[in-house]
């Protein structure tokens, strides 16, 4: 005891508990590129000074690139873009700036800004991790994130599967190689701040962090505040059930690849559909298992789930569990789901 | 659908949509005895007016008690419990009032006065089917009831257990062959005050439902009114959630008591203890399907979970995980669960 005290004595806490959740993770801690996603507020400005202290005190022996993305939204974006590069080389850190129409790709795809920027920011960090040979790219989302996204979330009348809380680790996008590490998600913001303020680094203050025009804003600011005077541990609570629901998610999930996988009807190569699924298969399962086989099988068909709400699962649900057959069920994207012979067909919007 | 619409044309929309619930939970319509739980609030008061005009039209034909309890915790509770005499009698039902002492309750069990008080009375409802002959008790909860449970056990930081909706139908307790249902589930409370107001029909107001030391009051009053500034329809996103955890959490439950039947060992005659559990088959199991085996475990050996946390389980998992036997993990309520030679055996408080 008394000698790992000393061993750590020069280690901040912050960095003490970031090195843990490092180990945890099995992330590389020599020999490997990350890049690591810093917009200048105090949490990613925190995760970079927390791997600064690590690599300054020989725990971190890694080639480390700042990622950042100016969304060009706010007139002081530019500005935010510069701060971050100047922060990253004066901890001796190489420092990616990317750029983006937030606002033309909002236009093209119906997102509205907020996840057209997270879509692009996504975008960005991949092609940086890409270009420079990282197969991680951490961020800095804290508990106080994981509990204001599940109260969105709950507001919107999710499922579990939506309730379930951010991973640590996920990779960035369905079926990449590049995995998101989120380091940071058992550290309240507050802890952030404060160790920033022991560092005595400066920190972007996001204006849309004040915007109540903003959910999350509102959230953050009446919400939890509100919830805090029913268990001032809430934000804690919050993402401990989170953490509990995506461990059931993950379960029933598993459950229901293994139905869709027993359900898949070899397809008859005569014919140009698409994997057809046996009805009474699916007929027999439960319904947490059967609605949640019934997504993963229209996300392999359509290539995404966009638009596509439990009453579709629903509404699918009724068509393999009713008697008459030759019904169907028109999804938000034009594609058709229809029953015919004791099948279920997926038809895409072009067929 | 002009016939249909011309047969029911007597009937208030909540009387329909009563008589709908009624069938799809199939209780009885004739020929048998039911009780009504009635607080003498809006809820209970329709629910009591509803069945009234059920039967005025001929759709049931029941014997019907209403069953009040005198809670004694308030001065008005003797007046309270006179008008619900008064009330019940009017519509042409017979009526018992029970009385209990919750102080002493609550002083002896250690549970606060609102368990203490529910306590009393779910037990005081059994009796009174039970002396009838009824079995089903039908209480008012509403809508409104099931989303201000979710965010109280929300904020407590429940699993999807506890975050589950509150059936429409389930034994009074468990093991019991009398059934409470709940017919109100899918009505907001507006709608029973509403329906009181057109039946011309006063309801009690109990003072406690403005008493902001209660969290349920405070959820009604603050929270509620917040969260739908977010979502218009947040009651009704609540209350779709919780039904959907609660599937989750069945489906869940009914994998966990599949893999408790599977790990218990056949009892060796010789000794003493209770079934003890396959160490191995646990050890392979998800963590979500492993936690409820162990609480399904703990509750029939014990007779109960009170006090039991998720913490405990969690401690008895790392228990079967881990290398080394003849480790021990304390229960809260003095019991213990033991790992030797490969088994999980449970030694109640008193061994």
């Amino acid at each position: 005891m008394e000698r790992r005290h000393y061993k750590n004595v020069r280690l901040s806490q912050f960095a003490r508990h970031l090195m843990a959740e490092w180990r945890r993770l099995k992330l590389p801690t020599s020999n490997d590129s990350i890049v690591v996603a810093v917009s200048g507020g105090a949490d990613s400005t925190a995760l970079l000074l927390g791997i600064e202290e690590l690599s300054a005190k020989g725990k971190l022996s890694l080639h480390v690139r700042v990622a950042h993305l100016d969304h060009g939204l706010r007139a002081a974006s530019r500005k935010d873009a510069k701060f971050v590069k100047t922060l990253g080389q004066e901890l001796g850190f190489e420092v990616t700036v990317g750029r983006a129409d937030v606002k033309e790709r909002a236009q093209k795809t119906g997102d509205n800004l907020e996840q057209a920027a997270r879509r692009e920011r996504y975008q960005f960090l991949e092609r940086t991790a890409r270009r420079k040979g990282a197969r991680y790219v951490l961020t800095g989302h804290t508990m106080d994130d994981q509990a204001e996204t599940v109260l969105l979330r709950l507001m919107r009348g999710s499922s579990s599967l939506g309730l379930g809380a951010m991973e640590a680790l996920r990779p960035i996008h369905k079926g990449s190689d590049i995995q998101l590490a989120r380091l940071l998600l058992d550290v309240r913001r507050s802890e952030t701040e404060d160790y920033c303020r022991r560092r005595k680094t400066a920190v972007l203050t996001d204006e849309m962090n004040e915007d109540q025009r903003f959910a999350r804003v509102r959230v953050r600011t009446q919400l939890l505040p509100l919830m805090h005077s029913f268990n001032n541990r809430i934000v804690e609570a919050l993402s401990r059930t989170a953490g509990l629901l995506r461990e059931d998610s993950d379960e029933l999930i598993e459950r229901a690849t293994d139905l869709l996988l027993s359900a898949i009807i070899p397809p008859d190569k005569s014919q140009t559909e698409l994997t057809p699924l046996d009805v009474n298969i699916l007929a027999k399962a439960s319904s947490p298992v059967r609605r949640r086989a019934l997504r993963l099988w229209i996300s392999e068909n359509q290539g995404h789930t966009r638009r596509l709400e439990m009453a579709h699962l629903k509404a699918v649900e009724r068509l393999l569990l009713g008697n008459s057959g030759g019904r169907v069920v028109e999804l938000p994207d034009g594609a058709k789901v229809r029953r015919r012979q004791g099948r279920l067909e997926f038809e895409a919007e072009n067929d």
